[in-house]
Parts: structure tokens; sequence; C-alpha cells
């Protein structure tokens, strides 16, 4: 293939006319080219190097890499470094080789790391434990890039043996380690620095990011479907303000100063997690227009998604130059920034209207070991007339949760829920063979009747449950597992679900498909009285356990201060 | 050590006010603080990241590492990138141990390369060859950071089993290759890069520059004592009318182009070459200082010595963050840019006034093996009254030679030099033990009487010596035979002489002494009517047979435009 084109040069931070050979996937020769009124521009637009997504758990997609790739080369994106996290803490490394093998059939580039904390904590029943073996054995695969983000920041500052090793095993591969310390600092922060954790990707202030990145890090700017932070990490009056109190102004000459302003100290633009009724309209495409919005400097934007995370983790990727990989993207201009094409490997993958790569679909093993559910299952026993009880009070799309009480009628042995007071029953059913169930309380569902179940529940993805009336709850757990995981919503009016049959995280259908189907539950959700806007997401993050302060586990409630069970029902 | 300094971060472009603590070497805290009218900052000035010379060959300065070490810390410097390639076509692998046992006596971060090209070609005799195998042996080395500088760029271009083989090896201990392409563009270009070939410090353009960076080379602009090119690569005109060529303008917004005009593109600033008398006036700090004068961003031409080499080489250096090695300067400001004290490792090794360590003199053994030399062996033979011949032309300053021709007079059957012409001999005498001695004619010197000789002539360093009569040219050879090496001018009316007993190349003595008796060399010269600013490292290049056009070796009169012998006198 041979054409002319305007390269968006990341090297040298101009644009240039050249002609180009793409041969056998790599960029064979770039001529620089000058423009008369004679020369023919075979390229209407500006070609720029294909987007990397530094930091993404494809499985938040609920779509196989496969059908990743299909909606992610619509908006550009060519790469993807992905933390198979989910997955392992439901297969282990079987699930991640599926991914590495369900990866490699389409024309992407899709590269993974090793998951640090498999499982999150031992406070729930995960389907698999990645030890330090299991790290050694996936650091030393060319697919795995990075030891995956070490959420367990408290292992790594109290020194945890088995969470060190993990750290020294990437050392002694020289694989990158990604971090994940949210609102750490100080003194704790200079300890997990110690083991050479380079990234961040959850800072939730300029100062924490500021803090982090004068202490050396690489910090990832993160524009995800529930995690953003984007807009407090660009702004620009904390950015001068930092200056100014830092007494740069006055030390460093006024016009090296302004000059830096609007260029981003940050290294990267992720999105963490990516939902598909967000993917099917835009993806880092859209990130970066909106960096540029926010008043950065376009090209260092676009470098954020290139040459930044190609250069960090090593990737045959991030650029134009020639002996590169042959990924790249047509845009119409740099203002409206609209794709209009996809390269992978010299190959186009989409060419401004369909997709040009077929995806065949995945047998998917029944990753859900659990029995048929009753009613009983979900009742809380207290022998009296009323009791009070603890309650997990949760947040329209926030993962934090409160902790706050209620008292309960109790009829016939069973504390019933209050309706009135939006307390509603929270339970989380094991599915890897166990049949525990852990039943709770819960406020700020909203929800009237009926329930919704999940099998996507962080980190351990047992399935979780809320709703009124414990047959209704039996029956959408049921149906979960009749469907080999996904979601569901049972109510007397209408009920719904979306399979997920692969780990109970992933279907094969693709993102516009996947994302009406979600749609349609979220209107049915509304119509019950349900007040969140992503109930399955507010829902899946009820059992993360690390983030606090109230959660709960298919080992019971949770209390992610004092990081230990409480009882259900107050003393 | 505990402190309140105002510390330039590399990492966030700012400058903040902080209380340090340095223990054992490193940086154990950094807190920010609040500056208010009561807050006594310990430190007046900034702190910067200690200075890293990404590219030096040690040798040219005639110090010993250690000594070198002792003038660089007064100029902020206190790391080095070091490819030994002098002292390794001196003696091999056992010199550049040397070298780095000289170092690591003192306070100072020497990296070396492993010379990549020993000898630089087949037509001279060198001391050592390295061939892949001890290349091998020294990438191995923890002191090896890298491959140095790839100069057979014919032999990688034309795919030479031995150069590819070296190349290789790189790759397969992960230590990044450097480059030396002066001009090599084109496809020869991409040819060199496939190698993986990654920094030039060869640029003698702009253009030039601009095309290997677009190719993804990372460039180092030298501003050293015989290499120089910042001026043209910091040249803002060029800038502007390489993005106004391309188009650039038009295309990218342009307050965003606005914003980088004056942002460098290119990576490093480093010397390749420092002699003792630029030494002791300045050294990186003294290239920042231009770069800024020169219009570049002075944060930017910091990092370019600081954060960008220490990134690339992957050494503990270039940042002031917890944990790394307290490597740090004070300056004034940054505007003045004078170095007020440096630290290596927490120590403060220059205290604005003395360097505060001491350099244990070293023993050489010499590293000369010639016989003394009679007027006979310098003597050219003809059989006739006349004859024509191909004489050498040197212009001051530069690398390059020209090729030239005179009828010369014959006596005794002696080639007569003409001094009113100013042809003089020029002569190369093997130091290796073979005794060999070659003989021709150079123009340009101006010399009248006597004679002048050194054992520095690369790349093979045996010694070279220009002059008008062959009895003052084997005196000056014999005086520099005794010195084990050296400098020396020899002529009726006054004689003298610099000993570089180490390797020929290098002497105990401080860059002050070297430089004082250079200058006394240097006026001698002058005396003599020689026209050269630096008639010795002129001299030291007649003998460099990859720069055109006609050169010499021990093995004969060379011509570099056809890579070939020729006679001195034509038929």
């Amino acid at each position: 293939m041979k054409f002319t084109a305007y390269i968006l040069d990341v090297m040298t931070d101009s644009v240039y006319p050249a002609r180009i050979t793409v041969d056998e996937g790599v960029f064979k020769d770039i001529t620089p080219i000058h423009v008369t009124e004679e020369t023919k521009i075979d390229v209407e637009g500006l070609i720029l190097p294909g987007f990397i997504d530094a930091h993404i758990h494809i499985e938040s997609s609920m779509l196989t890499p496969a059908q990743f790739a299909k909606i992610a080369v619509r908006h550009g994106t060519t790469s993807v470094v992905s933390d198979p996290h989910e997955i392992a803490n439901v297969c282990g490394i079987e699930g991640i080789d599926f991914m590495i093998e369900n990866a490699s059939q389409v024309p992407f580039n899709f590269y993974f790391t090793a998951p640090s904390c498999v499982p999150a904590t031992s406070f729930e029943t995960s389907g698999a434990i990645l030890n330090s073996d299991d790290i050694e054995f996936l650091l030393q695969k060319d697919e795995i890039v990075a030891l995956g983000e070490m959420m367990n920041f408290p292992g790594v500052i109290n020194g945890d043996d088995e969470v060190l090793r993990k750290l020294e095993l990437a050392r002694k591969y020289k694989k990158p380690i990604d971090g994940h310390a949210p609102l750490v600092s100080g003194e704790d922060l200079d300890k997990y620095l110690e083991q050479c954790i380079v990234t961040d990707h959850e800072c939730s202030n300029f100062q924490e990011a500021i803090e982090k990145k004068q202490k050396g890090m690489k910090i990832m700017v993160r524009d995800g479907s529930s995690a953003k932070n984007m807009e407090a990490l660009f702004d620009f009056s904390e950015r001068i303000e930092h200056l100014k109190n830092q007494d740069s102004f006055g030390i460093i000459p006024t016009e090296v100063l302004e000059r830096r302003i609007y260029s981003p100290i940050f290294d990267f633009i992720v999105s963490d997690d990516k939902h598909p009724n967000d993917l099917i309209h835009g993806y880092l495409d859209k990130s970066v227009k909106k960096a540029a919005d926010l008043g950065i400097d376009i090209i260092k934007a676009i470098e954020m998604v290139t040459i930044n995370p190609a250069t960090h983790y090593g990737l045959d990727a991030g650029s134009i130059v020639i002996g590169a990989k042959a990924d790249f993207v047509v845009i119409d201009n740099l203002e409206d920034f609209n794709i209009l094409k996809t390269y992978v490997a010299g190959e186009c993958v989409f060419d401004g209207e369909n997709v040009l790569f077929d995806v065949t679909e995945v047998e998917a093993e029944n990753s859900i070991d659990a029995t048929k559910k009753t009613a009983e299952d979900f009742e809380v026993y207290f022998d009296g007339d009323e009791c009070e009880v603890n309650v997990i009070e949760c947040y329209n799309g926030e993962l934090l949760t409160g902790k706050t009480t209620a008292t309960l009628n109790v009829k016939d042995g069973k504390v019933q829920p209050d309706i009135y007071e939006d307390i509603l029953k929270i339970s989380v059913v094991e599915r890897y063979g166990g049949n525990s169930v852990a039943n709770a309380f819960i406020k700020g569902f909203g929800l009237k009747k009926g329930a919704i179940a999940s099998s996507v529940a962080h980190d351990s993805h047992n399935i979780i449950v809320v709703g009124y009336c414990a047959e209704t709850m039996a029956e959408a757990v049921n149906e979960i597992i009749d469907n080999k995981g996904g979601f569901a919503i049972v109510s007397e009016d209408f009920s719904d679900s979306l399979s997920l049959p692969i780990a109970g995280l992933m279907t094969n259908e693709d993102a516009y498909v996947v994302a009406k189907k979600l749609d349609v539950l979220h209107r049915m959700s509304s119509a019950l009285g349900c007040k969140l806007d992503s109930p399955f997401m507010t829902m899946a993050f009820m059992a993360l356990l690390v983030i606090p302060s109230l959660k709960i586990s298919d080992l019971g409630l949770f209390d992610g201060d004092n990081f230990e069970f409480i009882d259900v029902i107050k003393n």
C-alpha cells in the first residue's frame, strides 16, 4: 500500500505531508514531500498513530476481547494494556489464557498485565488464587507486559511476604509495576514507591496527583465509565494555584512558566473501565477531545494515548515511523477529531462505516457452580418483634458506601425490609461450589418491588442481589444461574435478563446489542422505582470490600473501615 | 542531613520549597512546605538534580576519570555516560577495566558503554581488537549501560556479520545502542535504524536532526570542545521554517503551535569531548545556559541533562525524588546559573571553592612499545630532482581534510618540504611494537621551524608528528617515547612537552595543570609559526581515517573518499 497523507508526528510535535509505503504490516517507507498546487494528497484529513489505552479491564465492557476490539477500532483505538483481574478472580490462569487466546483472533493489539491481587481479600470466596508462583509463570509470557495494579497497598506498606515476592518478581523479569493507591500519601506512599511501583490511576484530586508525580510516579488520567478524574487533574486554576503556591512564580522566568501551564504534567489518558453503552458513543477519541476542550494542548493529549504508553510499556506502537507496526488512524481535523478510518498492521479495520473483521463465537463453559435458591436462603431471622440492623448506604455512581442503621419489624421470625424507608435486602450468593449466602440490608436503591441480580460483583464476582421480597430475589438469582451468569430483573409485572455466560462477566454479543439490552434493563429498574442511574454497576461495587465503609461478601457483612466482619443485627 | 530548600522539580516542571532529609546517600524524605515570612530556607538559591553528560569520551580531557570528576563537579555534573573508545583502541579490555576501576575511587557516577568499533578500520595498527565475544563480555557488566556509538555505519548498512552480531548482543542484553551516523539519510538511515540504534550525536544541521528524529531517533545536541552543533539544532528560524514548510500551520491550531516553538524537540545535551582548557571554564552548566540564551525553555534544557538521559539509560539519577540517590546541585538562580555547590550521594563534593575529595595517583604502565627513531625514519626518498606528491590539506578546527598536490625538490634522494608553500612533513609512527613509520606531506599547519608530535591520534593513537626537518621530528617523537606518551614540541630555540603516560592519552595531573601546560604548548606552536588554534587536536584527527578526504595511518597515506591507500609520490 502506497499513499500520500499528512502525518501528525509525535516525535517532532508537528505535522508533515509524506509519501507512505506500508508493506507486510509495517511502515516500510515514509518520505516527506513538498506540497505544491499539483500535489495530490490521497488521504483526506490527518493520520495519527493508533490510540493506546494504557489501563483497562476489558471485562468491564461485558464484551469478549474480540468484540471489544470491534467497537474500539471504530474510535481509533488499536492497542490496550488490559488487566484481566476480573476473569482471574473467577477462573485464574485459565481465564487469563482465554483472554489471550480470544484476543489473538482479531487484528488488534492486546497486551496484558499479570493480576497482582487475586483474590482481593481473604474475606470473600473467589474462584481462584494467584500466588507468587502463578505470577512468575505469567510474567514470563510475552503477552504479559507488566505486573497489574497493586491494589493491596496495605500489604505493600506493611511488608506482606507474598505481596513483596510478587513485586520482586516483576523487577526480576524487568516488567513495570502498575499501581493503585487511592489517597495514599506521605510516608505510606513513600513505602509503596520503594517497591518501584510506577503508575497510578487512582488520584481523585490535583494535589494527590502532584504529590505522586513529584515522587516520581507516572500519572494516568482516568476517563472511564465509572472512574473519572480528568476534570480534576486537568484543572488549570489548580495548576496555576499550584505553581503560585510553590513559589514557582518569582523563581522561574515568567515566560517560561506561562508556556508550561497548558502542557499536561501527567502521562497517560486511560479508561480503567468502559461500559458498552458508553463505548458505542466513543472511547479514547472522545477523551482526547475532552482534554483539548479542557484546554490541554491537543498534541500532548494525543501523546498521552500514543507515544507515552508505548514508551512506558515497551510496545511496538505509538508513532508513525519507518519499521513500526502500521497502526494508524485517519481523523478529519484536530478540532472536530472524528475518526474516519482505522488501520491495524497496515490493514483497514474500520472504513468509517463498518468494522472489517469478523469475530467467532466463544463456547462458554459454565463458571457458575451454585444450586438453585429458595426464598428461605434470603431471609434474616430474629427472635423478637423488631430489631436494629446495620445498613449499607449506597450513593448513585459511587464506590464508597456509608454505614447506617435501621429498626425493622420481624414477622414469623423473619426480619422485614422497609420499603418506606428504602431499606431493602441485599445478598451475596457464593458461586464457586460452596453455596453459602450472606444476607444484609441496603439503603439507596429505591426499588419499590422486584429484585435485581448480577454475577458481576467486584472482585470475586459472586452473585449479588438486591430486592424487597425473598421469593423474587431467589427467582432473580436462579435466572442468573440458568443463564450461566449475567444481569437479571424480576418483578410481578415483567422480567428480563442479560446473559453473560463467559465467566459470568462477558457475552458473545457485540457492543450495540449489549448496550441496547442494558438500556432495557435500566428502564425496567427505573420503572420498579430504582433511583440509581446504573443499578448493576452500583450493585457490583457493594461487594468490593477494599473500598469503605460497609460492604458485603458471600461470607457476611463487612466493615471496610476496620477491615472485619460485623453482624447484620446489632446487639 | 536535613535542610529546607527550593527544588527544581523536573517531574512537574515547577519549583517548590521543601524540607529535605538525606540519609545513607539517598533522599530519605522530601516534604513540601508552605513558606511564610518566618520560614527559614536553609539553602540560598535553587537545588537541581546533578547533571548527566549522556555522551563523552573522557580520554579527550587527557584526565583520568578521577581527575575528570574533580573538574566536572565544579560545574554541577555528577554523572557521565562515557564511551572508553580511545583507551580501548590502545589497551583493549584492560584499558576499559582501568577506567572502571579508576572511576570507582571517587564520589561521582561513571557509567560506561562497550566500544563497538575497535579498531575503527583495518587500515591501521591498533593496540587491540574488540570482537563480538569481547563485546558480549562487556555487555554483561553492570557498569556498562549501552553499546557504544556504532561508527561503522557502512558496516551496518552493508550487513557486516561481526557488526550485526555486536548489535544483536546489545539487544539480547537489553542495553540501548548509541549511534553515530553523520549525514546518513534516506534508505541508508532506514537500514541503520532497523538495528535498533537509538541515539545520534552527529547531526550537523537541523534538517538532518529532524529526519532522524522523525524516524524515531533520540537526538543528542552536542556542545563539546571540537564537536558542536547546538547553534544549528536550536535555531528557531529553522524550527519555524520547518513547521511552516511541513504545513503544520493551517493544520495545528495556531496557539498550540506557538507554544511548542520554544520547546526543544531534541533529547539530550552532551559534550562528546571536552578539553581541559575548556573544562576549567565550564561544562554542562555552560551548555544549559547557552541553550537558554539561544531561546530554549531553560527547564527543558535542564531536563536534557537530567531526567532525559537518566530515563534513557536507566540511571539512578536525574531527579530529586524520595528514594533516589542524593545527587544534586545548588545554583544561584535560573538566569545567572552559577553552580554554588555540588553533592553526590548526599556528600558535598564541591563547596563553591574547593573540591572535597582526593584523587590517588595512577601508576602507569608504559603503553608505548616503539624503538627510538632517527631522522632517516622520516624521509621520503625519490630518485630524481623533483617530484609531485599528494598532500593532505588541513583546516583550522576541522576533522575533514582536503586533498591537494605539490611539486617538491629532491636533495640527496630525499624529498624536501616547502616552507614557502607551507608543505610540511607528516608521519605516523606505529607504537604497538611493529615500529613501522608512514611518511607524507601536509599543508595548513604553517610551522616555520621545529616539529610537534603527539600520541593522541584518533582512533588508533599511534604517534603522529608534523614538522619541517626530519631530525627535529625524530627528536619530538623520541621525547614522546621517553614520556610514555603525550604532546611534544621541539625546535632549535625551545622544547617542551606534556606527558600523558596513561595509555599515552591521559595524565595524573589535574585539569588546571594540564590546561596551563597546554596553553604553553599552544603559545610555543604559535611562536613557531603555526596557524592552528589547537594544533594537537587538529593533528589528532589527521589519522582519523573514517573522516574524508586524505588522511594518514601508520600503514600509509589513506584516501578516505575511496577507502584505500594511495602513494605519496604521484606517478
